[in-house]
């Protein structure tokens, strides 16, 4: 049976795709090594410039994430290089686990997954770090298993205050065009990034912002790579060509959101998250349950985890809120599974809408027999109106 | 400055066209002689048959719902002929200084614009004309202006119980596909309908749904006609064709829009409207507003228009929603403009929608400064869940 | 089985929708009365006029052409007024016809369907009629069912000669924005067109351009008339908005449509129908096959009708063009159904789309074993390079 | 100023995308998490199955073609392994150096870029091979560069001839889905393909195919891999998800394309393909050309490869024909670079497409001054009707 009315996808990515992007991903696929191209591929290059807040290079693959992790890694490290990582959650852990992977040495700073990583327990290891052995340091900017933001501009000037040279390498997948990020005033070398959270696109794009000193470090740099090799991207770049054939219609996608963004306003952009992240945490204090991230200040514009009261599954819960209201929330992943789910409160998205999801949450956990306080909804619109 | 999010257009028609149908539209036109339009004719005209729940002539006009209107009365009328009307609200008015304008005598029985047509008051007017002067009995089903629904099958009976020859026509713009509506089992002899309503379509397309005494009328009605004429569709019609260049774009939508009600199932969409105006009345009667429509069983599940209190302008609360929320309302129309705001939830729709355009109403009457209770949302979503 | 590739629309109208066209109206329907609709309207009107050249009004029908041939009579003339009309071919006999059924006494001039309407003829006629009991004079510019076209700057002269006040009503459904047109400059009192053809559109829009002494013989026209009424739109026309439904998305096509037409610029769009029509003809040449347009000068840009040799069905052939060559050529019509077929090269065109259209006839012929020359196709593109 | 009509993108890939296909492609990016996404995974996996005509795995990775030639090496050998390849022509000397590139020390029989690989010379190169040092062979089956194929059965037969254990692995990231292709039947271990060619979509995914064996050399495979892993793989896929987010909106137009594969028949596809390809080369010998693949039976119907008189440079004829006749040609690569270009007659294309396609080279080649024949066109519709 059909159901009616529009889906409600509000996991934490994909966020759902406003029409404009999709009407301009759906344009005719053109010739991209001819002279029509260049503007396309100038245009998402230049543009996406101005969202990460960098005069550097951007780099675009037509691929995940995942990919753009990789890109990361293996344009600026070596086999063996330590790298230093802080445990903010499952996105953060399953970098290592790439790390791993890869060859290179990977330590972990654990954390609780209840906030955002910890600037002074990573200068505390940088410091005991005399021989520079470590190469990088890695963190997620905003945790997307756990709604925690890291404080990056500190972590930086913690790196700073321990005088180490480190590359500092930044995952914003889910933080860019939703939070405040600035790849070049924070001293960032390398931000990971993709195209479905706050960009508003599907996914199938990654993309990397490198430094100066993250472009010198590819020079040297041992780890296998091609197809995510820097080197091979800068001088066809510059025209706005890819050294191999990129994903067309997704950049026509990327040039609108590009565009959306700036007509809305990043400053807007951001305030928007914001005022929807602290009026979903509202809500979930109305309902007499808990927001995962416990760090004041850490919590996420992007999204909220919710942990549902012991013995209640929450996926169960989600299933049910996805029957009966057809709305898609995220599932808690690894440490977290069964335990909490998550509101994806991101990308183009406004006040109706996100009444809309708590509503859908509210009455998803009256239909699973969750134990809980009316309310949220009430207290969400009061913060909102 | 962009606006995130999506726009709750919230009017009582055009409702918000889903994805599918607007994909739909967006197909290549095709030749409107050749053999594959055959195809998309026939599903349309066959189609539409099962929407208005009739065997016999279904008619397509690219045209708005005023043009399906005129049709009904050019097509069966003669000049100076009697008609009688009842003044459900400001559509009924409208369609009788139609009527007038064609040259026909239309009798108002007059209404106070809080419920539907009153089938007694029908009869009994019926019942003076000894000499079955009038020639035509036209109703309006689902009063766009006011959100009173009039009981067409007890219309049908008290003419009966008149004995009275006239035709029975009845406009159902607005009900059609969101109501429950049997042409054929109600014994109306012309329907009129629209596109841009419960069908979930843009507007451009208008329909009359004629009966076998209709189409007899039709060889004698005088009155001028000729884009208008059924007699010149009946015939191509038979094999999918029409005798000018139908609005082929607006049928594969129409046909899109005829699937996905048959995927719902016709009597699980009349019970959703049905139940979405039930919410909708608990969110104003919670407000402590009040409902236009006064007379119980005849509020309709399209839409609420709901009063204000004295002293508020209805249409300066709406330019605030508008401007807050990204919510369209529907206006007061002649009689009670600006006393009155009215609700769309027809169409294409479901739960957490119909919480969002109550939120959207309630932070609008909050921002506004209309006097209100709160708590309209939170009493519509335990209606709802 | 599925046909591979693009299907060539190649009938004189619906010519094929562009991409950029077919998106524009694939995009959300806004309410009609709400302030954003208020500038898709006044871009809609003020384009138009561009199109028409005219600073006086148009309005736009959501309608087939049929409808707005209708429109100009109801809204200038009275039951039972002499009109003038000269019969060039099919549709020139339709819009008689129509005339007729509306109570009007419609006189032709005949016509042998192998050119346009005769200015000279035109005058002698009016010259006859000294007490001005002609109220109008009604010219198809390109007659679609023949490929001519009428000198409607020469018909104006001719009508001024004689002195003659009657109304000039033109019908340019087929010629506009493929053929140069001046509603003001050459004194047209009511212009009749419609979107499917130079403008790209799907059919379901149509509209009327009308002179201030047309819209002066309105408010004495006795005609009934009510969803045509030009009276009924002035007022509202002035701020973008209309009397009924308009249809929206529709008319976000036409903005894109006028846009583009600009884009390409006004004259270079004339000048490329002319072309075009110039390279068919000398591939009709070339097979040894004749032009039914057999006036000089007055071939069509938009279209060439083809007779086919003695004892051949144009049909036939045609049927085996479709299903050989997946494209889709025009009927003969009436008189000389059977006799011709007819190439539409009008609307979003170009140059190879042309020779691809030529060469499907080309190997339609042989296909269908219909006596001719080879060497059309190369004949055209000698033309054309 | 605008260019009106269809732009001819008849680059030999990516192939002008059809409607249905963008269409798809523009539908709502949902959760790829949810269980609705499971039937978009499954349904693409399987899909693709019956494209490479396999009963083995299927990989789908969001990337472009590039990334599957990684993919299929990283996947199966380790540093320094010897692998042989067959230089048919650019893109073979490409896949070449990436292996270099990888650490894999790649062996070139070398060709002069005129027919496909030569699998006599393979088998005598791998029968020197006595201790299967060669881990596998590399052929490329549609050389994109030259518009030869590689008799991949028979290459599969020279292997087994030499009693030689290597893996086969075969790019045909341009010839499946328009030329005969066979995993299973052939005994390829690895198959490379992408979305941009014969399978319609635009740019952004590529593929894997795999037998047991290479699955197999997966597990001892020694190259760093992370991204492009198998193994990481073929568990999600098994109920239609993905290790990583998926490019879910191509996936529905690789649903769409697998469909309209299948609607037309592959056999018909291949049949097409070939037509096109003959009556392209026909048109070359007219003009008196050259067709650059000289091996009999080897000529592509994927494209064809023109090289233009001394003298004449390729690339300012394709800038002409591009101007003049807005149609996107394929350039020399490297060896052939301004000596040859390319006529894509690929993908979604039909005869009058074709026709369209050689007379915007004809016209191109008058226009540009290069010394041919006319006639190229005429000959072309003499082989196609």
């Amino acid at each position: 049976m059909r159901k009616a009315g529009r889906h409600f996808l509000q996991i934490p990515g994909p966020s759902a795709v406003p029409d404009r992007i999709l009407s301009a991903i759906g344009q005719q696929t053109i010739d991209h090594r001819g002279p029509d191209f260049a503007k396309v591929g100038l245009r998402a290059l230049n543009g996406l410039k101005t969202i990460f807040k960098t005069e550097e290079n951007v780099f675009i693959y037509p691929a995940s994430g995942t990919g753009a992790w990789e890109a990361a890694l293996v344009n600026t490290l070596s086999p063996g290089d330590r790298v230093l990582m802080f445990e903010t959650g499952h996105f953060a852990t399953l970098w290592k686990k790439l790390a791993e992977k890869l060859g290179l040495q990977a330590e972990f700073i654990e954390g609780d997954w209840r906030g955002g990583a910890d600037p002074e327990k990573i200068e505390a290891y940088l410091a005991e770090d005399k021989e520079h052995q470590i190469k990088a340091v890695c963190v997620v900017h905003n945790e997307t298993s756990t709604g925690s933001v890291s404080p990056i501009a500190e972590v930086r000037k913690a790196i700073d205050r321990a005088n180490h040279p480190a590359l500092f390498m930044v995952d914003t997948i889910s933080g860019l065009a939703s939070l405040d990020y600035r790849h070049d005033e924070w001293g960032v070398d390398v931000t990971v990034s993709g195209s479905q959270k706050g960009l508003m696109l599907p996914p199938g794009l990654s993309f990397n912002a490198a430094s100066a000193k993250a472009l010198a470090a590819n020079k040297t740099a041992k780890l296998q790579r091609s197809y995510w090799d820097w080197a091979e991207m800068v001088g066809p770049n510059k025209n706005g060509y890819f050294p191999y054939t990129p994903a067309t219609n997704l950049l026509y996608g990327l040039n609108e959101a590009v565009d959306m963004l700036h007509e809305e306003g990043l400053d807007n952009v951001f305030a928007r998250h914001a005022r929807h992240g602290a009026a979903a945490r509202a809500a979930v204090r109305a309902w007499g349950l808990e927001v995962l991230c416990a760090t004041q200040g850490q919590e996420s514009g992007v999204l909220t985890a919710v942990k549902l009261p012991e013995g209640h599954s929450a996926d169960a819960f989600r299933a049910t809120t996805l029957e009966h209201y057809d709305i898609s929330l995220g599932n808690g992943l690894s440490k977290v599974a069964e335990k909490v789910f998550r509101i994806g409160h991101l990308g183009d998205f406004n006040d109706l809408m996100l009444v809309a999801t708590l509503a859908g949450v509210e009455m998803g956990l009256k239909q699973a027999n969750v134990p809980h306080e009316t309310g949220g909804v009430q207290a969400a619109m009061a913060q909102l109106s």
